[in-house]
């Protein structure tokens, strides 16, 4: 008998046939002999329906009581689940992240989690019973205050819940059926992938590939929990993340992201420290700076740039702008209008010469790259936004992605 | 200093502009110096959202995960409410039932307040806060599992704690201003009461004024905790249900209720045993029997009568004829149409003769009374329910209730 931790988002429980689809397939998984626990989300767009009543209500931020509020939303969703469960003829159990056991540190709306004490799932599975747990909510320990675990919280509870209890793997249901080689609405004879690794998901969730929450995979691949990636709407296999895959593919997907801006700090004097203080500031003013680019310097200034989420942008460049007069830079510069474009595989770490032909690929239709970060397993560029789709199927192309020929 | 309860019921809080009326009302108790705990319940008709949401799910009875999914309500309402009034300057902090300590029984649905361990709430007083608590709901101790109180559960909440936390008052405010002379809605000239004692207020809430549920009362009543009924929309003073009133009306309300069903057991054998065959295999079917009349004997057989709830008439009528074939018994008949009036007062208790003008003023309208029963401070006649709006109407004039002549 294996022990499984599953996953249903909220469009997977988006209203009671569904909820009844979603405890039919549990029941499945009980049946055929395997211990079950279920994770799940608020039903549909409950979340969002909640944070609007907490916008027409109040125009603050409540952290404290906006997780009180929000934690409403899976409460509702775990017993609907586990009561058509129990329509099915199993037992089920619900309980919240703080019954689970998920105490998390006691930052409201992004909370990190801690630690599992899962005894009382472990006692529901003991009894034979199937566990519905909340997921993206948890509790802090100090405060007794219930947390909410921020965006993809509930896959965070699925995988780390799997790793507290040794499951054999975690099930992640979606809306779609995998992880692609690249976006399908972009790239329509994108492939499913039958595997990727955690570092290459860890990359592409970063570069853009929605499907996964970086955390919850650094959480798979810290405890080497396989996760799963499928379809809530249908039996078929979905894709294995897992720690190693049959074939090491040079290149296994393109991801793209359009959800960020750059920044540039210009003429920054090349003294020792001026980063810092930028950065920390940046840190200091909850900006989230993904890829951070930096010249060899002329003339003893150098031009910095990176990336920030759109959301972010006026914060950032205020705080720019501020550190950029301390120290005497000539100036900063916002472009809201780029795109990132990620080539990932794992493969690239012992196969030289993909950097070059995609800058060849780009190069050849004309697309400018703006700035260029790699890693062992990932090369991203940026872009303009407007070239981004162009840039993705040029890719997909030309790194041999089509009809699946590197998976 | 003082400290007051206060509870807003689910028409209060319905939306968020009246969210943030509510809010204002506690920082406006708040700021006259008092310390201030609010009860809500959810929102408008969130509850029976979430029940019709259950009955799309699952056509059977899950009492754990109901209680699971119906306290998400309370939970909404409390954050809305905790966020607005921060936003009036005002810190404030809000607890489930389990949070704030409500310990109950374990009976799902119907939970009995065993115990209120509140130093979550203390604490929270003492830090300065205006303290939300969420209504209807608490924790069983054993199982750790989630229970909601029933029907009025938020009241019981509310004047728990309050008795709890030994607070000078505990105000409930509603959609009336008070607890009147008799339904406002049958008798136009029903007058509010200024005060009633807590025994008249058990009687009334018994006899279908449905402003306070008995349990709620009767708290008060064990603590002597002033309960102040008042509305939620204008600042008037309400109607006070407190030990001792000003001055001891000989009658000080007239109630009726028309949501009872008569069954009568016939030619039972008058023997010992019978009566409690009866009433223990209606108890044991969780049939909640009201009013018993029994008559003196003839011929060694008697009539047992008695009122229940019309949703419980089935299964009355089913256990009710299972003992009339046992013992022998005549057999049983089941009447939908009644209704039940009542007068209430506590000078009742000194003052002879009101039963007697109670009974001419019916009959002389050509009323005819079907069953009598009679408390120190109540007489309740059963008479037809198409008869109940004259019958109430009778009685408020002819006992010198209109223009409030009594109080």
């Amino acid at each position: 008998m294996a022990l499984i931790v599953q996953k249903y988002g909220g469009t997977s429980v988006a209203d009671a046939g569904r909820i009844r689809n979603v405890a039919r397939r549990i029941v499945d998984a009980h049946e055929r002999g395997n211990g079950v626990v279920a994770v799940v989300s608020a039903m549909g767009k409950r979340t969002d329906e909640l944070l609007a009543l907490a916008n027409d209500v109040s125009a603050h931020s409540h952290p404290r009581e906006l997780d009180m509020l929000l934690t409403a939303g899976e409460r509702v969703t775990m017993a609907l689940v586990a009561m058509a469960i129990e329509d099915l003829g199993v037992p089920a159990t619900s309980f919240t992240g703080s019954q689970a056991g998920i105490l998390t540190t006691g930052k409201h709306g992004q909370a990190e989690i801690r630690e599992i004490r899962a005894h009382r799932v472990r006692e529901g599975l003991d009894d034979g019973k199937v566990v519905i747990v909340a997921g993206f909510q948890g509790v802090d320990p100090e405060s007794k205050d219930v947390t909410t675990l921020g965006r993809g919280g509930s896959d965070a509870t699925a995988v780390a819940l799997a790793a507290s209890l040794g499951a054999d793997v975690c099930e992640i249901f979606t809306d779609v059926d995998g992880v692609y080689t690249a976006d399908p609405r972009v790239v329509p004879n994108a492939s499913k992938l039958e595997d990727v690794t955690f570092e290459e998901m860890l990359e592409l969730a970063s570069a853009g590939a929605g499907v996964l929450m970086p955390r919850s995979v650094e959480f798979g691949r810290r405890f080497n929990i396989p996760i799963h990636v499928r379809s809530s709407f249908h039996d078929g296999e979905g894709t294995w993340v897992k720690e190693e895959t049959m074939e090491q593919a040079i290149v296994r997907g393109i991801a793209h992201r359009s959800d960020e801006a750059k920044v540039t700090v210009y003429q920054v004097p090349d003294t020792p420290g001026v980063a810092a203080a930028l950065f920390e500031g940046l840190a200091d003013s909850g900006v989230n700076v993904d890829m951070i680019v930096q010249n060899v310097s002329h003339d003893g200034t150098t031009d910095i740039s990176f990336t920030v989420p759109l959301v972010s942008v006026d914060i950032a460049e205020e705080q720019s702008t501020k550190v950029a007069v301390a120290v005497g830079a000539g100036g900063v510069s916002i472009d809201e209008g780029i795109a990132r474009v990620s080539v990932v595989g794992i493969g690239m770490k012992t196969e030289a010469g993909i950097a070059a032909r995609m800058f060849r690929l780009l190069s050849d239709r004309g697309i400018n790259i703006q700035m260029i970060s790699t890693s062992p397993v990932r090369i991203s560029c940026v872009i303009s936004g407007d070239e981004a789709i162009e840039a993705v199927r040029v890719l997909h192309t030309g790194l041999g992605l089509n009809n699946a020929e590197s998976t």
